[in-house]
């Protein structure tokens, strides 16, 4: 146990993810190299922490908190009636939230789902589709939740009525439910997805289908990454400068550790950069 | 500071690459979330630094020993001339060789990387290609210089003669390389290429000058990813598996740090898993 006051120099970090998605999304390890750039200045570094769910998550921070070896941890994924933010406080251990704002969680970074929505939309209308649909990430998450309310509210205005259905940002889920929205009598003419890899396999799918891409259907992907390049067509995306997300991240923690007032900050926006899979309706 | 003999709970994994390069690869997610995996079961987990250059990943081995943060550590990416081995022995902290064979460095978790090129080399021997590349990671790693001796032993004894182009595991050298392979005289009828990544990205430089593959090129990946099996067409790879990988270097890191002797054991060799990206020279 180290005594009070000293540093371990270390924040930790608790992904809970089934670890087959892991090495799929390029998304972590960029945000982690962002942080890890940061916190060298200060002779910081990351203590990872790879677990299958949150209950394991909170288990590692009850070790860390009992052996002193972490000074504050960041917390991504926040969910619907997250029981990390209870638990941390009980702990006492410094915290930084990452993601959709809350009003319970601060410190934190705070993150803008909504805006980037409503960009692709407005593009997709304007393309002229009025059959949208969502393949989304696990609507546990706050982020996904902001996400799907940001489109339900835009189709409202725009009076179209998009189909959302829950993917947990898997090749196969990203599979499975475009071939679902595929095989209906209105098939979509667009469809969002909640990342990259969900995205590239839905376009295999559509291709596979013999829907053409973007003649037929059009598909944006959230984040961008090589997958989004280098499909073929390569794929119109919500892209997020991940790396500086991870260097805000670490501005933060290191206030945090500090002792220092936390400052607002808000992770960079995803903006709209359009490519080969998305067109004007014929 | 820890008193003596208290443990941790952390080893410690120093990624020392470029950021620009971390997300392309979904190989070390995978491979951590393999060593976690393994560690959770004992209360322990990685402690993750990412850094540039080998010189960083040296001065956060030091800070580790004076602080006494890490139990051990698990080194990567074993390179020509490495200082590793020397320093960490000096700093009395642990150390698990992860890669190529190397008499200097026990213990390890050694890899063959010879008799997956034979096997590749072998597959498309068989299918009558002669004019045959390779474009290979960074020349400084063991693995690549392994990699790259097996080609050239194989193919001298197939009595022909491969290019060998030396990328870093980038996109853009993958692309770059490719095109330049494509612009010879008599341009290779099949490419064997270092990751997922540069594979893909050489497949999209094929497209662009019309060059078709598998029609008129063969290609070859290493490591099996979304990357692979998402591109159009599907690549051709040597495929590991990478978690069962970190599960393995979990095992003897356990050993290691528990003051047992550390059993001989090897990584999980790479196998060839064909895809539409190679066919019959035509």
């Amino acid at each position: 146990m180290r005594g009070a006051g000293v540093t371990t120099g270390s924040v930790g970090l608790v992904l809970a993810r089934p670890a087959r998605l892991l090495g799929a999304e390029p998304f972590f390890m960029e945000f982690i190299a962002g942080i890890e750039e940061r916190l060298a200045e200060d002779d910081r570094s990351v203590l990872l922490h790879v677990v299958g769910a949150q209950d394991a998550e909170i288990a590692a921070y009850r070790r860390w908190a009992a052996g002193s070896v972490v000074d504050a941890v960041v917390v991504v994924n926040r969910t619907a009636d997250d029981q990390r933010p209870r638990v941390l406080r009980e702990l006492g251990l410094p915290a930084l939230y990452v993601g959709e704002p809350d009003e319970l969680a601060v410190p934190a970074v705070r993150s803008d789902d909504a805006g980037p929505v409503r960009e692709a939309l407005a593009y997709l209308l304007e393309l002229g589709h009025r059959r949208v649909a969502r393949v989304s990430g696990p609507e546990t998450l706050l982020h996904t939740r902001a996400r799907t309310a940001a489109l339900l509210a835009g189709c409202a205005e725009a009076g179209i009525e998009p189909v959302v259905l829950e993917g947990d940002y898997s090749e196969e889920t990203g599979a499975k439910l475009t071939a679902a929205l595929l095989a209906a009598d209105e098939p979509p003419t667009a469809i969002l997805y909640d990342n990259d890899v969900m995205a590239v396999a839905g376009l295999n799918v559509a291709k596979e289908l013999g829907v053409a891409v973007p003649g037929q259907l059009s598909l944006v992907a959230w984040d961008d990454s090589s997958l989004c390049r280098l499909a073929t067509p390569a794929l119109t995306t919500m892209s997020v400068d991940v790396h500086q997300f991870g260097v805000t991240v670490a501005e933060s923690v290191l206030e945090l550790v500090g002792g220092q007032p936390v400052a607002e900050r808000w992770s960079p926006t995803a903006t709209l950069v359009p490519r080969q899979s998305t067109a004007p309706t014929s």
